[in-house]
């Protein structure tokens, strides 16, 4: 029989201890120490108690729990030491039937992490889904950890211990993240369909009007009708995938919910796509109840955010706040194709894009689920966070020139050197936007064009790019940045260009949505600490005409995005598609 | 009657101001308050009492000066205002028959010069062999120049202005510097032989065994027969050119002297071959008197010492130390083509390579004249300097690897920025080398690789040369940048490689060598201050088996070499002939 919450929260201190017996290896003090926050009203908010201990415990007791556990496909494993779980997990990802050459590589590894860090490898074996990784797979993420620094690797360590947790303490209650695995599946499905001259590498690209990019559509759309029970689906003159889900009154308000479907090149599987999944999973839920909302749900998959085969971005988005600027039609790809004649070849109207604009006052609103593509929430050890706003950002490219000059020859006090320029730049930068919450600075480009080592750089290219909660903060920062570039090219004698290249003004989240989402979150035991979003989004757009919020899901690897890392658990899913949930039900109560 | 130096010097100051009007435009309390420095025992110790004037006035007589001088072709020329000198001097460089649209584009780069650096643009249009430079020439001058900072634009405009008045002055006094016109007109000939693809466009390109190579050890072995008057003259078995003037007696040691004919991709006329034509001036007018010194004088142009077409460098004087390492036959250019065959090819006996090596006790020493290649002398109007180290060098690659990451989200208290790493070290690099006298540190190449606009740098790959007139300064300053560098990389969670490509020990010179290089320079009425040569030359590997000193040449254009703007006046190099010509007296009084 599964364990139950209400069993554990009834229980002894001792007798919860050995409930809770086995989830992380010779460590029950974790358990023990956690339990004095019952009651606990989510297995999450249990998880979240668990991984406070150990937050809290310090560097030394974390060693100690990383030191307790085994060498993966070790000697403990040979000699048939490991604790039952372990020996369970090791086998299910087929470490006991590795060849010869795979064992004796797994032991080299083992050998090379251990001289450097000075403990264990510790990977959660059952993987983001709870099924067992390849055994390609884990070699591939122990040859890649093996390059990260000591601290980071003691945090990584200790959350892939948390997941091993996870995945025991759902064993113990009998839990399986049933949505979370579904929107799991669904993205995998989705993944597929990759652009020619990425697919044959397995790498996921899926830009604006491609074959992979219609089969996506395509596929979601019939998951729409057929899986989900949406009552009308479309793909439209953008080709933005709409489906709607009707509510009691048809001519009520909507819900317009939804993200983008197409990818960066060799991107990950979830930005923009679990947006659409997500609510997919509550319409079906619903649908399978036969139960409406008293207001529709639209969910739309957006076609097109990324910019990546066409100089626009946003096209779907803008599309729908009217704001789809005929002239981008007339922009051509890399093959010299233009955006109508790919859009003519892909049967969509051009001519109808201009009827898309959504009127606001049939909406309740905008709401965007989203992987949050960065480190906060990993590194928070917190599945769910609410965004409080989109940040404004602007970019510029720029250029220091000096001259180039002999290395050998040229005094030091007589140079006119242009990265020693870009280098006090970017450093001013850096200080400058951590001089701040919530605003970031970045010099992501940077070149010595045709440098040598023997001469001194005449010319220094760089991109900047600043982003912040508010417009206000954004423009201090980048007038500083402006201000700090021309004194320094004054200063050293040199010479500077900047152009701004792009601009977009900050979005704050609608309070009342917000709130309903930390609603959500703080009902599933979870705390609902506001954070901006870094990354620009569709809820940007529609921000312009109507209120938005949105909720971030957690990656795994630092939060990485535009990357095939990019990656969140099924439990993650679930939690997001809990928390949709109950927004739903919240907005029932109150529209 | 031309003016002459006794005459200068017997007059009264009203008289000898009067002598001297019109080298300054409309500015003669510079000739009256050098001639206080009377009396003057060269035209050399003369210009340089005259440039010491303006040095010490400051700025705003600088300007004053500046402002002095009409436009170039500009209202000025058009309505006839203009004093004899400059008129002449525009004729001759053509500005009096420009087409309606070159004048069009003067007036224009008039206008644009004026607008920014609020004095009028100055250039010695009669240019460095004191002959009219051409209007294309003019031109791209002008553009370029107009690209430059103000301070710098304000000493540039200083130097033409003395460089106007040093040919005014050589038109006075009747003097026009024939062996430096000679070693000039050497220099044009010999750069009309440049490798294919560089020829095309006019870019002067000569590597190791190229047709064009051996096409100027052709010429130069000629004109040392036929115009020199040299004894023996022969192509060694790795294709220098070495030539022999006997002294009195044959069995007596001989002087060392020579630089390399080879030229680094659409390199300059000067770099090593002025070391080569300088000395065969002097044995021409020994030759021509039918003198001979107690001293042989072997003259060799080193066939190669700059490491452009294999990887390996100073092939020439290696033969000479008995360094040629055989296995750098094996070496392969671009094109697949072993050293050895293109030596076969050239008809080089390989076998005899090891028979190069000089006898040092058969030797007074090394002497090398070469271009500075570099801005001190430019700086100070000084047309000599007498080296008295070439810096040791030691060259790195290296690469900062941190975490490449979505520039939005991450924020900055969670980045791991390779490029703000190395931007850090940049700046160490060039404090570290401003804290000591003649020690240089360099960053030359620089680049974030794929960067993108919107993504932390993951990696940012850079070089690293250092050089002092020391080893030990040179290894204490890199020890010192290495140790930033990890210091660096712990405190950001940064990951390094940095590989060591080169190191080049330090050659000081041969006290008594250089003493002689400074007595001869005095003699002329110039400074003899010591420099450091930051570069690195054939007199470096003779170091290694005998006493070397070197003379440095004015480089014009900030030194500029490793480039075609590479240039110094055929008044520059005539004093570098008189100079060699003195130490071969000094030298003949000793030995």
């Amino acid at each position: 029989m599964p364990l139950t919450l209400d069993q554990l929260n009834a229980a002894s201190v001792a007798q919860a201890t050995q409930l809770l017996d086995g989830l992380y290896e010779h460590s029950p003090w974790i358990a023990q120490a956690a339990l004095a926050q019952r009651p606990f009203k989510s297995l999450a908010q249990l998880k979240l108690a668990l991984v406070d201990v150990v937050r809290t415990a310090g560097l030394d007791p974390q060693l100690a729990l990383i030191r307790a556990h085994p060498e993966l496909a070790g000697k403990a494993m040979v000699s048939n030491t490991l604790t039952a779980e372990s020996t369970n997990e090791q086998s299910k990802a087929g470490l006991t039937q590795c060849t010869p050459e795979e064992f004796a590589k797994i032991q080299q590894l083992n050998a090379d992490y251990n001289a450097k860090f000075k403990f264990p490898f510790i990977l959660a074996v059952r993987g983001p889904r709870g099924v067992g990784l390849g055994k390609a797979e884990i070699m591939a993420t122990f040859e890649r950890r093996l390059g990260n620094p000591v601290d980071f690797e003691v945090a990584e360590c200790v959350r892939n211990i948390h997941r091993i947790a996870e995945i025991r303490l759902d064993d113990k209650f009998g839990v399986t993240p049933e949505q979370g695995n579904l929107v799991w599946d669904w993205a995998e499905r989705l993944a597929t369909h990759s652009d020619p001259g990425f697919a044959e590498r397995g790498e996921l690209t899926v830009t604006y009007l491609t074959d992979a990019h219609r089969a996506a559509a395509q596929r979601l759309s019939h998951w729409m009708r057929t899986d989900c029970g949406f009552d009308e689906v479309e793909i439209d003159a953008v080709g933005n995938l709409v489906g709607l889900y009707h509510g009691t009154d048809r001519s009520a308000k909507r819900l317009l919910t939804g993200s983008h479907y197409d990818t960066v090149r060799n991107g990950g599987k979830y930005d923009g796509r679990l947006g659409i999944l997500v609510p997919m999973a509550c319409v079906q839920a619903l649908s399978r109840q036969g139960r409406r909302l008293p207001y529709g749900i639209e969910v739309v998959g957006f076609s097109e955010e990324e910019g990546q085969r066409y100089k626009a971005v946003f096209l779907g988005s803008s599309a729908l706040t009217g704001q789809f600027d005929a002239q981008w039609l007339d922009q051509k790809d890399a093959d010299g194709i233009a955006m109508r004649d790919a859009m003519q070849h892909a049967g969509l109207c051009v001519d109808d894009i201009a009827k898309l604009k959504r009127d606001a006052a049939k909406y309740l609103g905008f709401v965007e689920v989203h992987i949050e593509q960065g480190p906060v929430l990993n590194e928070l050890d917190i599945p769910l966070g609410v965004v409080s706003s989109i940040n404004g950002s602007v970019r510029y490219l720029g250029a220091i020139t000096g001259m180039a000059s002999h290395a050998g020859t040229t005094p030091m006090a007589r140079r006119r050197d242009a990265a020693a320029g870009v280098a006090e730049l970017i450093l001013y930068a850096e200080q400058r936007a951590r001089s701040e919450p919530d605003l970031v600075a970045t010099v992501g480009m940077l070149e010595v064009p045709s440098g040598s080592i023997n001469v001194v750089p005449g010319r220094c290219n760089f991109s900047l790019d600043v982003r912040a909660t508010t417009n206000a903060v954004r423009d201090a920062c980048a007038a500083d940045i402006r201000a700090k570039l021309a004194e320094i090219c004054e200063r050293r004698r040199l010479g500077f260009g900047l152009e701004e290249t792009m601009r977009a003004a900050a979005a704050p989240s609608d309070p009342a949505l917000q709130a309903q989402w930390a609603r959500a979150v703080e009902t599933l035991g979870l705390p609902s600490t506001p954070m901006p979003s870094g990354a620009g989004h569709d809820a940007m757009k529609l921000h312009e005409i109507m209120p938005q919020a949105m909720l971030f899901v957690r990656g795994q690897n630092s939060g990485i995005s535009h990357n095939p890392l990019e990656s969140t658990t099924s439990n993650d899913m679930q939690l997001s598609v809990d928390a949709f949930a109950l927004l739903l039900d919240q907005l029932a109560a109150v529209h």
